[in-house]
C-alpha cells in the first residue's frame, strides 16, 4: 500500500490506515489481526485505493451493491435529495417516502401494500418477528443453523451461526436444519430425498416445540452468508404449507437474496412460495444510503389499523435513503439490471463456474443462480472436508494481489459481484481464480 | 393541506399523503390514525410543506437534528462524499471513516480512542450492551423506568417505557427509578435528598440482583423523552462511585442528550463523571444520514486486541454518513454551535420559560438546559396531576395552527429546537405557546 512515487495519494493511503488502526473499532474482528484494505472510491464493478491500485469487485462489499459502485443515477437521486430535505421525522408524509414505498411494494407480490423502513438488515427481521409475535399472539420463532440475519438482539439469536453464541440473551428462538445436500444432515443421496427429509425435520421441531407456541419460521429465501444454499424443488412451498396447517407466519429474509441478486426481484419468485413477511435491504438501494425494511401482508398490516405498533427508530423512512431507493430502483428496471443478472448467471457465470470445478478437484460444489454463487472447496473430493483456514488466507492474498476482491467464508469462495457485471468483467474474474485455484493450495 | 389555488404544488402535497396513507406503515402509532404533517424542505429552524405553508421547528424533529435544517456545509460533505464512494464494507479502511472517528474522540474524555459505528441509537446501545456483557463477564444490565434506548432486542427491554411492554423478549434486564425531584419516587422534598435516596435505592437494587451479576448500568445522562429531568448534583458521581465499587461499567446514554443539545459536546461533562461506554446517534451528525455509534473505553477496547468482537453490521462506518459527521462536527465547532446552544439556554429560552411558568399554572415544571426542556403541564399545581390526553391533542392542534412544530409527549411540551436557533426565533416560538397556553385550556 506504500512505496509509489506519488507522494500524496501515498500518504493518503498510510494516512487512512493509520486513522483506521487509531480509531476504528472493526466488527466480528480481532482488532489487532484486522489489516484493512484501504478503498477511495469506486464504479461499476471496481473499487480502487488513493494509490490508484485498482480490484475487480466480486464481493459487492457484504453482497449489497446490486447495481455496481458509484451508479450516476442513485447518486444524483441522493445529491437532489441531499438539496431538499435530507431528514425528517418518520411521523411525518414525505414524497420521497410514499415514493419508495411504492416502488417496491409494485415490485412484491398481490396482497403486500405496506412496507416499514428500517436502517438495515437487522432491524428489518426485528420488526418483523415483532409483527409476527403479535399478530399470532405467540412467542417463538423458529430458524434454521446455518443462516445469518443480523446483529442486535433478536436477529443475532435468530441467527444460526457461531455468532449467535456469545449474544444468547433473547428468549423464544429455536433452530432446526434447512436442506443442503452437499452436507445433508439427513442422510439424503437425492434432492428429492433432501427436501422430504428437511420438510419431516421441520414438522418434527414443529410439533416437539408445540405448533401453538410458533409465531413464525423464518428463513433466507437462499440461505447467503451459509453457502448460497438453493433450496430444492418443494421445500419452500413444503414450509408454507406446513405454516399454514399450523397457524404459523412464513418470513423470507430476502436482505441478501432480493432486489436482483438471484436474477429476480425476490428470491422466492423462483421457489413457487409467498411469504407472509419479508425483508429486505442491501440491494433495495445497494447500501448507497443505509435503509432496509419489513413488506407486511394485508392481514398483519391491518391488525394495526386500531391497535399501535410497538416498534419504530428516528431514521424510519429517511429522506435521503428514500431518495436513493427510488433512483435505484427506477435505474435496476430502465437498464434491465435484474435481467442481467439473470443472463450472466445462466449463460456466462454458471457455465463458467461449472467449467472451473470441472479442472479442480478443490471444488467440491458450485452452486448458485443469478450473480449469487459460492465454492464449496473440500482438502478432498470424497469424505468432503472443508479446506481449512490457512489455505483460504492463502487465496484471499493470491486473489487480492492479483487484483480480484473476493468474498471468503469458511472454506468458500462466494462469487457475488454486482448485477450490472458484464461478460467481460466474468471472464477476468474467473481468471484469477482459474489461476489462483492452479496453485498448489493443499500442499 | 389542500384548497389553495396553485394546482402543482396542492397536487404534491395531496400525492405525498396519498402515498402515505397506501403504503408507509408508521411507527409507534394505530395506522388509521396517522394524519401525517407532509414535510417536502426545510432550513435552519424552518421546514415547510409543498404548498410553502412554513413551520417552525421547536421539535428539531426527533431531537436530532442539532445543526439545523439543511445546513450547507453537512449538505456539501454528503454531495461531495457521494461523488467519491457512498458506500463500501466496514472491513476496509476509508478516510471519511477514519476522520469521523477522529474527530469524536477528539471531543471525547481521555482514555476514549476508539469508536464502534452504528445505523442509529438502538443498535449503539445493542453494542454497547455487548461490551460491556463481554468485558464483565456478567448479564445483568440495569436501567430505569423513565427511559428510552431504542426499538431493539436489548436496547426495547433496556427501555423503561411502556413500549419495553409488549417487546419483552431479551433477558437479564433489569429497571430501577432515577432521581426526579417534581414526581419523586422516594417521598424526597429537596434535590439533596432526592439524590441520596434515588443512590441509595439504586444499590439496594445492585446488591438484591447480586452486584456479581451486573454488567452495566446505563442511563440517559439526561432523560430525555421521558422528560429531560436533569440528574441532581452528585447523583451520576454517586452512580459511578457505586459502579467502581461493584466492578459495574456505566454506560451513559448520549443518543439524544450529546453532541450540542445541553450546549455540551456530551451531557455528562456537565455533571463530573466519565462513563465507560458512550453511545451516541442523533446529534453527531443531526441525522443527515442514518449513523450512530459507542465510544469505547480504552480497557474495554483493549479486551478485543486478540479476541474476535462478535458484533457488526453492513453499515458500520457508512462513507456517506461518516462523510455527514466530518462535515457536521466541523461546522459546529467552526460557527459556535454548541456554545450558541448553551447561551440560549442561559440567557435567552431558559429566562424566557422561567417568564411562562411565572404567567401560566398549567405550567408545574419547567426543566432542562441548553436546547433541551420541557414544561411539565398539570391540572393542579398542587396534586401535579398531568392533564390528560384531550389537553394535549388541543395544544398541538393550537401550535400547529400557529405554525409551531412542537414536540409532545404524555404530559409535556419538549422545547427542543435545533442548537442553532437564533435569539428571534425563541421569541417567536415562545410567542406562540404563550398564546397557546393562554387559552381556555382546562375548561
Ligand atoms: C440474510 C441477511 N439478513 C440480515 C442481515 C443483517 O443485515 P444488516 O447487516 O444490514 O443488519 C444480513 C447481513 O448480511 C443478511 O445477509
Ligand atoms: C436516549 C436514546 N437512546 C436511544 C435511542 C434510539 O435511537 P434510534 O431511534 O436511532 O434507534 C433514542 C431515540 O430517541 C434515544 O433518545
Amino acid at each position: 500500500m506504500t512505496g509509489t512515487t506519488n507522494t500524496t495519494t501515498t500518504s493518503l493511503n498510510a494516512r487512512t490506515t493509520a486513522l483506521d488502526r487509531a480509531h476504528v473499532f472493526h466488527s466480528w474482528s480481532a482488532q489487532a489481526a484486522v489489516k484493512p484494505l484501504v478503498i477511495a472510491g469506486g464504479l461499476g464493478c471496481r473499487v480502487w485505493d488513493h494509490d490508484g491500485r485498482t480490484y475487480l469487485d466480486f464481493s459487492s462489499q457484504l453482497v449489497n451493491v446490486n447495481i455496481g459502485h458509484q451508479h450516476p443515477k442513485v447518486v444524483k437521486a441522493i445529491t437532489d435529495q441531499a438539496a431538499l430535505l435530507t431528514t425528517i421525522s418518520p411521523a411525518t408524509a414525505n414524497l420521497a417516502r410514499g415514493e419508495a414505498a411504492r416502488r417496491i411494494v409494485a415490485r412484491a407480490p398481490e396482497g403486500f401494500n405496506r412496507v416499514f423502513f428500517t436502517n438495515g438488515g437487522a432491524d428489518a427481521i426485528e420488526n418483523a418477528i415483532r409483527l409476527a409475535r403479535l399478530h399470532t399472539g405467540r412467542d417463538k420463532i423458529l430458524s434454521t443453523y446455518r443462516s445469518y440475519h443480523g446483529n442486535t438482539g433478536a436477529a443475532i439469536v435468530a441467527t444460526g451461526d457461531w455468532r449467535r453464541v456469545p449474544n444468547e440473551y433473547a428468549r423464544g428462538h429455536v433452530h432446526f436444519f434447512g436442506p443442503f445436500l452437499y452436507r445433508s444432515e439427513f442422510w439424503a443421496t437425492t434432492p428429492e430425498q433432501e427436501c422430504e427429509r428437511a420438510l419431516q425435520h421441520l414438522e418434527h421441531v414443529i410439533v416437539g416445540e408445540g405448533s401453538a407456541s410458533i409465531a413464525a419460521v423464518l428463513l433466507e429465501t437462499i440461505p447467503g452468508t451459509a453457502g448460497v444454499m438453493l433450496p430444492p424443488p418443494g421445500y419452500l412451498p413444503g414450509v408454507r404449507e406446513l405454516c399454514d396447517r399450523y397457524g404459523i407466519m412464513l418470513i423470507l429474509d430476502e436482505v441478501m437474496c432480493g432486489f436482483g441478486r438471484t436474477g429476480r426481484w425476490f428470491a422466492f419468485e423462483g421457489y413457487g412460495v409467498v411469504p407472509d413477511l419479508i425483508t429486505f435491504a442491501k440491494g433495495v438501494n445497494s447500501g448507497y444510503v443505509p435503509t432496509g425494511g419489513v413488506l407486511i401482508s394485508d392481514p398483519i398490516a391491518a391488525d394495526f389499523d386500531e391497535t399501535v405498533f410497538p416498534g419504530g427508530l428516528t431514521y424510519s423512512g429517511h429522506p435521503l435513503a428514500m431518495a436513493s431507493i427510488v433512483g435505484a430502483l427506477d435505474a435496476m428496471s430502465a437498464e434491465g439490471i435484474v435481467q442481467n443478472a439473470a443472463r450472466i448467471g445462466r449463460d456466462v457465470l454458471g457455465p463458467a463456474l461449472a467449467a472451473l470445478q470441472a479442472k479442480h478437484a478443490i471444488i467440491g460444489e458450485v452452486r448458485g443462480e443469478g450473480v449469487f454463487w459460492a465454492l464449496d472447496l473440500v482438502a478432498d473430493p470424497v469424505t468432503r472436508q472443508p479446506v481449512g483456514a490457512a489455505v483460504m488466507a492463502r487465496i484471499k492474498a493470491e486473489l487480492l494481489g492479483r487484483g480480484l476482491l473476493p468474498f471468503l467464508i469458511d472454506n468458500r469462495i462466494h462469487v457475488v459481484p454486482p448485477c450490472v457485471v458484464t461478460n467481460e468483467e466474468v471472464a477476468e474474474g474467473i481468471a484469477i481464480i482459474d489461476e489462483v485455484l492452479a496453485l498448489d493450495l493443499l500442499a
